[in-house]
């Protein structure tokens, strides 16, 4: 097989810091483990934005859907605020998305242990917590038509379309069960059935695809305000996760700030199997591009380097390299490494961004 | 003028449990303090698809657009679940709201010092909570067309629009913020505006009413998604909250559970004035039915009370008498006093429905 491509898009405020620290772990692949990826860059964003003057352009977008796998950084930022909604740096990344078609998109909520006392939430209700959400991200409100600010009468009016189709539902519910066998055997799907025809069509199509397909796997169906609650509750009775698109938005946030990690969650999305074999992927960090602290040395870079992780299990079936990253974030942690995002009451070590990439080369 | 009226639909579930003890509470106001209502009963929810086929029938529709106020215990429950959607009980409650143009829900999150340590999260970060969720509720995605379940080409499609005009968004934004000006003086305005062109016009008219009526209120707005971690990470950073339908739906439920009081928590639902000056008005309690701990004298009945509460303060301008109430809830819980759902760790006098309703009478 040839070199497996990677195309790397830093995007804005604290993306193009971070991925420098991905940069090193990907160089250290090649050096100490002959792992080598062809890496080339790209512009997503405000930054492609102030370039070219669109927030992807074909090009860079034509690139993406012929490499193996896409890392992203972060977009947007106050100074893109009062762009048109067509070219603000948020339509790059769902352009991505959708013209990609990655309609499954993995959020693993985990507490890391050393992290547990950093949440909101008491630590008995987080500790050794490791929930994955699955989320729908090519469909829903997110893409449906019709959309927009019409005027009607004397007043405007702003209309988005919640739209899904069997497939896109049965397709996603079969990404979340096949995870679910490799994990506690168990999703819980979540829609809001009680008021919304979409909500029902969804929990009728997934209970289908359980039944045919995954009869083995245990399935249960919560309402959406239910399930945030029951997250913020007690948030272990979750294995697996599968949700729509705006749903999935802020149950995966909600999750995320849980586990009192946020600057340290992965997420992958994936699409359907290319030629190769390898599903077409995009991973980034959960958290954003966190204008306020860019250009600072502040920002933690693990969320990024544990997307790589994921590159490395889901894109390249190399779940042993990606154990290796994830084992040495571990061990960095452990040892009281800590950005500025990670300094809780415990204290620790203060490191910069390039510090704590740093930190995790040692550990490798 | 005439007595004032109020119109009970205990609903399903433990509804009728509930309602038992705010009757006590409405008759002790009669009794002891002079303040009489003319109280009448009617179904709702599943037990009227039992009496009548429907969850609402025409008949107690008018009768609710003809009082003061109407109080609703819950409604729903797993029996009713295989109805077809149009006349589940959810629809019975959804009427009443769209009829009624009940545009402003009320939803406290309030902490309860006796309770702090009954929460999943840290008892520094939600001691003395109180925050204001103001949800749009007669519009959104929970009414808009086109909605349904169709086929296209050979596949089902679910499909429902998110819809809002201008107006809809200004009275609801003026109703947050009347109330951040009684309170903390500090609006948080939740949307998609980097998603949704409703949540653009949404952001915009919630600015522009700001800007020309209330420029003495702090005004910020925040994305849903962020606004469910930073209700996760330090909610005492809010005062009001005001959102849509649907976002409201599941950020009121988290923000409820936060608190670790979720039987305590009431809500108004308000709408325009009537002809004698009071709001249209409607009450019930944030939790649901609770078929599984129906009929067991399990149920904490204070979230319903307090509801009645929020009545005398909103309807009816006794803001004193609503205090004394509340406060008599206060005594109860600092006395120990405990239905099942308020078991913690810390223990307390085990009591029923029956039993706290009751408690809370003798400390009035
Ligand atoms: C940046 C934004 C468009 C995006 C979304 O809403 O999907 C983000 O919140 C996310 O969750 O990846
Ligand atoms: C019962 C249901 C229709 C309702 C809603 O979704 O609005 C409930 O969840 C609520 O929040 O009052």
């Amino acid at each position: 097989m040839a070199t497996p491509s990677l195309l790397i898009l830093a995007g804005d405020g604290i993306g193009p810091e971070v991925m420098a620290e991905v940069k090193k772990i990907i160089g250290w692949m090649g050096t100490k483990r002959g792992i080598h990826f062809d890496v080339s860059d790209g512009l997503v964003g405000g930054c492609s934005y102030d370039a070219h003057g669109t927030p992807l352009t074909d090009e860079t977008m034509a690139r993406a859907q012929g490499v193996d796998a896409v890392l992203l950084g972060a977009v947007g930022g106050p100074k893109y605020d009062a762009l048109d909604f067509s070219v603000k740096p948020e339509r790059g990344l769902l352009r991505l998305r959708k013209e990609m078609d990655l309609y499954s998109n993995l959020r693993p909520a985990q507490c890391f242990d050393a992290l547990a006392d950093f949440s909101s939430l008491k630590k008995e209700v987080v500790a050794g917590l490791d929930i994955m959400i699955v989320r729908e991200l090519t469909s829903g409100v997110y893409f449906g038509e019709p959309r927009g600010i019409f005027t009607e009468g004397n007043e405007r009016v702003g209309i988005n379309t919640q739209r899904y189709t069997e497939s896109e539902i049965a397709r996603v519910a079969r990404s979340a069960f096949e995870l679910a066998r490799k994990r506690g055997n168990k999703v819980c799907s979540m829609e809001k059935a009680n008021v919304m025809e979409s909500g029902i069509l969804w929990r009728q199509v997934v209970q289908e695809i359980h039944d045919k397909e995954y009869p083995d796997v245990e399935l249960s169906h919560m309402y959406a305000d239910a399930g945030a609650m029951q997250l913020t509750r007690w948030p272990k009775q979750f294995d697996v996760i599968v949700t729509d698109n705006l749903f999935g938005d802020l149950l995966s946030d909600l999750a995320a700030m849980l586990t009192g990690s946020l600057g340290m969650l992965p997420s992958a999305s994936l699409g359907a199997p290319m030629a190769n074999g390898r599903p077409k992927a995009l991973y980034e960090p959960v958290h954003g591009s966190a204008p306020d602290i860019a250009g600072q040395g502040k920002a933690n870079p693990i969320a990024c380097i544990l997307s790589f992780a994921m590159a490395l299990r889901y894109s390249f079936g190399l779940g042993e390299e990606a154990t290796r990253v994830e084992k040495a974030v571990e061990k960095v942690l452990a040892d009281g490494v800590r950005t500025a995002d990670l300094m809780g009451p415990a204290g620790g070590t203060p490191v910069t961004t390039t510090q704590m990439g740093d930190a995790v080369l040692a550990a490798l």
